[in-house]
C-alpha cells in the first residue's frame, strides 16, 4: 500500500529547497552545478568498494563479483553525482527509477544503497548475500520488496523492457499532470545493462520501442566489458552496437575509461555534436555523459568500456563472474590497492563522508517535489485530487459502475473476444491509470476503445502523420509479446497502482511473453491479458495458433490467474476478479468463435469462486466440467445424455487457481466426490492438472490441426454426439464396479490416440 | 525416413546435365546466364497469380490474401529464375532451403507449387485452403509434413532463426565433407519474412548470430509493405533496419519496386558497391538482388517495397492483411488486370508454360549433384561412406558404445550436470552429427567435449582470434535461449537425422526458449536439450532462476520429453532415450547440487518406461515417488518412516510421458492404485499433473528463494525429518478412513501456505 499524500507532505515541510534542485529536472542540468571531488578522492573510493564486493563473495566462496567490481565507477558517478534519490526515501515518488538489468551484479546496489546512507541496508545485511538469513535484504539477485529496489531482475533482457516500462510511465503521468512550472512528475529512468541484455530477443524489441517512442528520460548504461561467461564476448556477438542503437533512435554516448573516470571537467560534457573528438580523446568522463542523457531529444545509450573483476589478478577474465576470486587474489587487491589484507569487510570513515551529502540531497528533492505538489494543488485543485489518487495506487473512479450488468449483456451467440471488449472498453475509456496495448492485434482482440488516443511521441505526428502523444493510453507495442509484458511489468513497477498495465494478443503468444508474465507473477505486479482465440477452436491458422499445453503452465504458475470464461456474464466476473486482484497477473482467454450465452447459468460471482455449480441435478449419474469456449459442448451433452436417461449436473470451471482458494467444504459442494459418481471434464487442452479434480476427461493429447473451428473440434472429438456415448459407458463402467475403478486410472476419453474417434 | 542414397542415384542415372548449372552453386552465377523473359510476360503472370490468390480467399470468406498478393514479383523471380530447387522430387538433398516466416502468407508457397509442378499440389489441394478438409495439402500455415517445406511456420520470427540454422547446416555439412571441385553441399538458404519478423526478438537474435557467423550463404528477403494488422507499421517501428541490419554485419540491397520489377538487364547486378546509384535509379530488380546475394561474402538482407493486396481497391490497407476481399473487389481485381471478372480459379496455359522449365532445370540440379556424389564416392570412398549415411539421415558410428556402462559411473555424490558431460561428451566427441550448443553457459553446462572445435566463420580466427571455422560442432549461441532452440529447430529440419542438435541452458530459461521446443514438437523434429540447475535447488540465485512451473508446460505439451534423472545411471538411461526418440525433442532436466548415487536401484532401462519401482516393500503402508534431484528426499524419508513402523515403497519416475505410454498392467504394476494405500509424490516443482499418479504431495506453491540449496529446500518443507510425520499422519487417516477419503481431495502436504512447515 502506497503512503498517503498528505501524511508524506508532513514528513517533508519545512525541509530546505536547495537551489539548485529546482531547474525542471529538480537535479544537476550540467557538471558545472556540481562540486566535484578529486581524481584521487574517486579513485580511493573505488578501491575500498572493489576490496568490500571481494570480501562479500569471498565469506561463502560464491556470487558474482566481476561486473559488481568492473561497474564501480559507474556506480560513484550516478550515485554521488547524476542520480535523484532520497535515501531516508527510497520510494519517494518522484524519484529516478534505477534499473540492474544485469541482476547478478546485485552487491554493486546493495552496496551503493548501504554507502549513500538507506539504512534497512547494514552491513550485517551486506553480509547476508549468499547466506542461509531467510529475511536477507541481499539476495542473488534484486528483488522488489526489498528497499530501494524497483523491479526484480536476473532472467536477462527483461530489465531493459522494465525500464522502458518506467520511462513511459513517467512519460505518460508527465503529459496528463504537469503544467507549466509545475512539473509533478519528471524524473529519469536509468537501466544498467551487460553484455547479455542486449543479445537476448527482450531486450532488442524493448530498445526498438524506446528509439520509436523517443523516450529521452530513458538511459541505458551499458557495462561493456566484452565478458561472458564463455569468455570474450567476441565469440557471438560481433556487432557494432553503436551503429545498432542509432539505427535504432538511440543517441549513442562511448566511454573508453569506464574503470576510473568518473567525472571530468565541465568541458567534457559537450557531449552530443562534440562526441567524436572527445572519444578520440578518451575523455567522457562517466558523470558528463550521465549529465548529458537528460537532456537528449531521444534515448541515450552509453556504451562504457570497463574490465571485469577490477584489481583482481583474474580481471578481464570470464572467471571472476560468476565465483569468488579465492583468498589470495582478495589479499592481492588489497594489496595492490594499499589497503590491508588482512582487514575484511572495512569501510573507513572517509568514504562514508564521501557520500556523506546524498541523503540530505534526497530530502531537500522530496521537498521540492513536495512544494511543487503544493503549489499545483491550490492552483490545479481537481487534477490534483486525481494526482493524488495515482500517487496512493487508487482507482481515479469508482470502477464497477461501468462494469455492465447482466441484463445489458448480449443473449445471442457471442465470441468472448466480443464480450471482452463490451465489458473491458468502457472501463478502457474512463480509467485513466489503464494502459491498454496491444501486440499488434488491435483488430482481433478487441480492446480498443472508444475515442482511444494513442501512446506516441508528439514529434511523430507530423513525421509519420500518427495520432497519439504521451497522454495516449493505447499503445502499439508491434509483433513483440515478450516486450509486451515486461515493458508492462514497469509500468505496473512505477508505483503499484498508479498504473494498471493491459495487454492483447493471441492466447498461444502469450508463451513467446511467459517469461515476462512470470516476472509480474513472481513480483506481486497487477495487470490484465487479453488472451484471445484460445483453444482449437480458434481454427484455420491450425496448430501453431492452437495452444495445448500453455493453460498447463499458467495454472501452475504461482500467483497467476489464468480465467476462460464460457459466455458474457463470465467474462464480465473474470474482468471484476482480475481488477481486484491488485497483486496479481490475470490472462483472461477468450474465444474467437461465437459461443452460446448461458444468461440463466453464469455468474460473474462463480467466476471469483473459480468454480460453481452450473446446472445441479438431484440423482445425478455424472458431473459434467464445463470450461470456457468449450462449454456449449458440455452443456449440449448433458441434453443428450438426459435422452439417453443419464442424469448429468454441469460445473462451470473457469480458474483453477481461484477454486483452489475456497474451502474444502465449497469444493466438496461444487465436485461432490463422496457422491459415488464420476466427473468428467471437457475442455480442449491437455488434461494435466485436471486429474486433481475430475476422473476423467475428452481432452487434448496431441497438437492442433487447420480446419474451421467446428471442424477442429469435431476431427478431435469434441462433438456431444460423440462424447455421450463414452460418458454413458463410463457411468455404466461406475454402477457396475464402484467409483474405486477409476482410482489411479484417469480416462483420456477421447479416442486412444487423442485424436478423436475416427482418425 | 530419408530415402536411400543407391535409390537415389539410380533414379537420376543418365540425366543430361545441364552447362550452366555445373558452377561451384550449381546454379545461374549471373543474370547474365538467365534467359530472361519480358517485362509483359512477367506483367501478365503477376495478374493471374494475384487474381488466384483473391480467389483462393474468396471461396470461403477468410485466409490471408494481402501479402500472397504483394510477394507475387518476388515469387516470381525466385521460383522462375533464381531458386535451386527440382519440382518432382522436393527433397532433392542438395536444393536450396526456403523459409516462409511469415507463414500466413502460404497461399503465394502453395500456388508456386503447383505452377512450377510439384505434382501433389493440384488446384483441388489449393482450393481446399481454410476448407474442412482433414488431409489438406494446403493448411493455414505452412507444415514440415507437407510436401516442399522446410520447415512449419507461423509464430513470426522463428523462421528467421530456422534460416540460420539450415544455412548453418549447408556451412558445416559443406567444411566437413566438400574437396576441391567437388562441392556435395553447396545450397543456399532464402527467407522471406514480412514486418513483424524483425520486430521479434528471436529474428534480431538470429540476424545477430548470422552476421556473426558470416552466413554468406543465406538471404532474408523482406517483403516491406510497411502494414501490420494494426495499420501502418510506422506505428510501433520507426527505426532504420538497413543501418540496423547492416550494423548486425549483413549485407543490404534495397528494391524500390517490388511490385513488378521482377528481373532487370545484366547491368543491374552490380549490386553490391554500387548499390547507391542503383537505388537512386530504383532500378535494382529482384531476380538481380538475389542472384548477386549468392556471391556475398556475408548473409544479405533484400528490402523490398512492396504492396500489400497489389490489385485489390484496399491495396495498401492492413485490411487485406487476414481477411478476404469481398466478392465484388475481386472481381474489380480481374477487370482491372483484363482477366474475366466471372473465371475463378483460372489459369491459362501461357502461365503454366512460363514455368514450364522448372521441372527439366530441377533433374539437372538433381543429375548434376548425383554425378558429383559418384566422383566423389570413388575419390574419397571413406568420407563418402560417411557422407551417405548422413544423407540418409543414420548415425555415423555405433553410438550405444560411447555411453558408459553402469559401472563406469561414479559413486560417490554427483550432480546430474557432471553425469550428463560423464555420459553425453564422449558421444558429443564421435558423433559428427551432433551439433552441441550452448546459451553462453560452457562452465555450468558442462556439454564443451573433449578436443571441441567451435562452430565459426574462419574470417574471426584472425580478426578476434578465435578458435573454430565451419567444420566445428560446439556452438556459441550467446545469451540468446530463444534463437537457440529456433535456430536448432533449423539444423534438425536440413533433413530428418542428418543433425542432432544439443542445447544447453539453466532448465528456468527454457522458459524463454518455449516457443521453439513447441515448434520442435509440433513439427517432430529431435533435439535434446541439456537444461542444468533444476528445482529449487540451483540455490543462491534465487527465485528468478528456480523453476516451477515450467515442468507443467513440458510435461502438457505433446510429443516432448521432459525426463529428470535422479542420478548418473539414470542420466545414461535419459540419454539413450532420448537418442532412440528420432521424432522427439527431449529435455533432460539436470541438477546443479551434487546428488547421492543409487547404483543398486537405479536403472536406465526403467527410465525408457518412465517410471518403475526404486525399493519394493512387502506389505507397504505407502508409495513414496521419487523424481530427479529430489530423489534423495525421498529414499531419507523412507529410511525415517521404517523406524517409525510405516513401511513405505519407492518409485523413480522420471518422466510422465513415457509412463503414459506403457500399458495399463505396467502401469498399474508400477503405481499399485489398488493396494489401498496412499501414494506420495515428492517434488520441488507444481504439483499440477502429479495428481494422475499420486494422492498428495511435497512441492511448490510458491515461488522459490535465494537461499543455499540446502536451505532452500528445507525454507519449504523439503526435510525428511519434517515430511515423514507428515506422511504417517496420512498413513494413519488411510487406515481408518479407508483410501476413499483422499478421493477428489489431494492433498497438498507441505504446509497450508506451501512454504514449508515453520513460515
Amino acid at each position: 500500500m502506497a503512503p498517503s499524500l498528505e501524511l508524506y507532505e508532513k514528513a517533508t515541510e519545512g525541509l530546505p529547497v536547495k537551489p539548485n534542485v529546482t531547474n525542471t529536472h529538480g537535479v544537476p542540468a550540467a557538471v558545472a552545478d556540481l562540486e566535484l571531488e578529486s581524481h584521487d578522492k574517486h579513485d580511493r573510493v573505488l578501491k575500498v568498494f572493489r576490496a568490500f564486493i571481494a570480501d562479500l563473495c569471498q565469506q561463502f566462496d560464491g556470487g558474482h563479483p566481476g561486473s559488481a567490481m568492473g561497474m564501480a565507477a559507474i556506480g560513484v558517478a550516478l550515485y554521488k553525482y547524476v542520480m535523484k534519490y532520497s535515501p531516508s526515501n527510497c520510494e519517494y515518488f518522484n524519484r529516478d527509477r534505477f534499473v540492474l538489468s544485469n541482476g547478478h551484479a546485485c552487491l554493486w546496489q546493495y552496496l551503493f544503497m548501504h554507502l549513500v546512507g538507506v539504512k534497512s541496508m547494514t552491513i550485517d545485511q551486506l553480509k547476508s548475500y549468499h547466506s542461509e538469513k531467510t529475511d536477507s535484504l541481499c539476495p542473488g539477485h534484486p528483488e522488489i520488496e526489498n528497499e530501494g529496489v524497483e523491479v526484480t531482475t536476473g532472467p536477462l533482457g527483461q530489465g531493459v523492457a522494465n525500464a522502458v516500462g518506467l520511462a513511459m510511465a513517467t512519460k505518460n503521468l508527465a503529459a496528463t499532470y504537469n503544467k507549466p512550472g509545475m512539473e509533478v512528475v519528471n524524473n529519469m529512468t536509468w537501466c544498467m545493462i551487460g553484455d547479455a541484455c542486449l543479445q537476448e530477443g527482450v531486450g532488442l524489441e524493448a530498445v526498438s520501442l524506446a528509439g520509436h517512442w523517443k523516450l529521452n528520460n530513458l538511459c541505458i548504461i551499458y557495462d561493456n566489458n566484452s565478458i561472458t561467461c564463455d569468455g570474450t564476448a567476441d565469440v557471438a556477438n560481433t556487432e557494432d552496437i553503436n551503429a545498432k542503437m542509432r539505427a535504432t533512435g538511440w543517441n549513442v554516448l562511448e566511454i573508453l575509461d569506464g574503470n576510473s573516470n568518473v567525472a571530468g571537467t565541465p568541458f567534457c560534457t559537450l557531449a552530443f555534436g562534440l562526441q567524436w573528438p572527445i572519444l578520440i580523446l578518451g575523455y567522457l568522463a562517466i558523470a558528463n555523459a550521465l549529465i548529458a542523457a537528460r537532456s537528449s531529444d531521444r534515448p541515450t545509450f552509453i556504451n562504457i568500456r570497463t574490465t571485469i573483476g577490477f584489481g583482481s589478478i583474474k580481471a578481464g577474465d570470464a572467471k571472476t563472474h560468476g565465483a569468488a576470486l579465492g583468498v589470495d587474489d582478495v589479499a592481492n587487491i588489497k594489496k595492490s590497492f594499499g589497503l590491508n589484507p588482512d582487514e575484511n569487510f572495512t569501510i573507513p570513515q572517509d568514504i562514508y563522508d564521501f557520500f556523506r551529502d546524498a541523503p540530505e540531497r534526497g530530502r531537500a528533492y522530496e521537498a521540492d517535489w513536495s512544494a511543487t505538489v503544493k503549489r499545483y494543488t491550490k492552483q490545479y485543485p481537481e487534477l490534483a485530487a486525481e494526482f493524488k489518487l495515482r500517487v496512493e495506487g487508487k482507482m481515479p473512479d469508482d470502477w464497477t459502475k461501468y462494469i455492465p450488468s447482466k441484463d445489458q449483456l448480449p443473449t445471442e451467440a457471442t465470441a468472448t473476444r466480443k464480450s471482452a471488449g463490451i465489458v473491458g472498453n468502457p472501463l478502457g475509456e474512463k480509467m485513466k491509470n489503464f494502459l491498454i496495448g496491444t501486440a499488434d492485434l488491435t483488430p482481433s482482440c478487441n480492446v480498443a476503445y472508444n475515442q482511444k488516443v494513442d501512446f506516441q511521441s508528439p514529434e511523430l505526428r507530423t513525421a509519420c502523420n500518427l495520432n497519439g502523444d504521451y497522454t495516449g493510453r493505447y499503445i502499439h507495442y508491434g509483433i513483440r509479446e515478450h516486450a509486451m509484458c515486461a515493458i508492462s511489468n514497469g509500468l505496473a513497477a512505477f508505483r503499484k497502482g498508479t498504473f494498471l498495465p493491459i495487454t492483447s494478443s493471441f492466447f498461444m503468444f502469450y508463451l513467446y511473453a511467459a517469461p515476462a508474465v512470470r516476472m509480474a507473477a513472481l513480483q506481486g505486479l497487477q495487470q490484465i491479458h487479453i488472451a484471445t482465440h484460445d483453444s482449437i477452436g480458434t481454427g484455420e491458422d491450425g496448430p501453431t495458433h492452437q495452444p495445448i499445453a500453455l493453460p498447463a503452465l499458467y495454472r501452475a504458475m504461482p500467483n497467476t490467474l489464468y480465467i476462460r470464461p464460457c459466455d458474457s456474464e463470465e467474462v464480465a466476473g473474470a474482468f471484476i476478479t482480475a481488477i481486484n486482484a491488485t497483486e496479481t497477473p490475470t490472462i483472461i482467454s477468450l474465444s474467437r468463435q461465437t459461443l452460446t450465452q448461458y444468461p440463466q447459468f453464469s455468474s460473474r460471482d462463480g467466476v471469483a469462486k473459480g468454480a460453481y455449480v452450473f446446472v445441479e441435478t438431484d440423482d445425478f449419474d455424472v458431473t459434467l466440467i464445463g470450461v470456457g469456449s468449450e462449454m456449449g459442448f458440455t452443456m449440449e451433452t448433458k441434453v443428450l445424455l438426459e435422452k439417453e436417461g443419464i442424469k448429468a449436473r454441469v460445473v462451470s470451471f473457469p480458474c483453477q487457481r481461484l477454486f483452489e482458494q475456497q474451502s474444502r467444504e465449497y469444493k466438496q459442494s461444487i465436485l461432490k466426490p463422496r457422491s459415488g459418481k464420476p466427473t468428467v471434464v471437457i475442455e480442449a487442452y491437455a488434461a494435466n492438472g485436471w486429474e486433481r479434480y475430475a476422473d476423467a476427461s475428452f481432452s487434448m493429447r496431441r497438437f492442433g490441426k487447420s480446419l474451421p473451428s467446428k471442424a477442429a473440434y469435431d476431427y478431435f472429438g469434441f462433438r456431444p454426439a460423440r462424447m455421450a456415448p463414452e460418458i454413458i459407458k463410463l457411468v455404466e463402467e461406475v454402477r457396475k464396479d464402484g467409483i474405486e475403478v477409476l482410482r489411479g486410472d484417469f480416462r483420456d476419453l477421447n479416442g486412444p490416440l487423442g485424436v478423436g474417434f475416427e482418425h
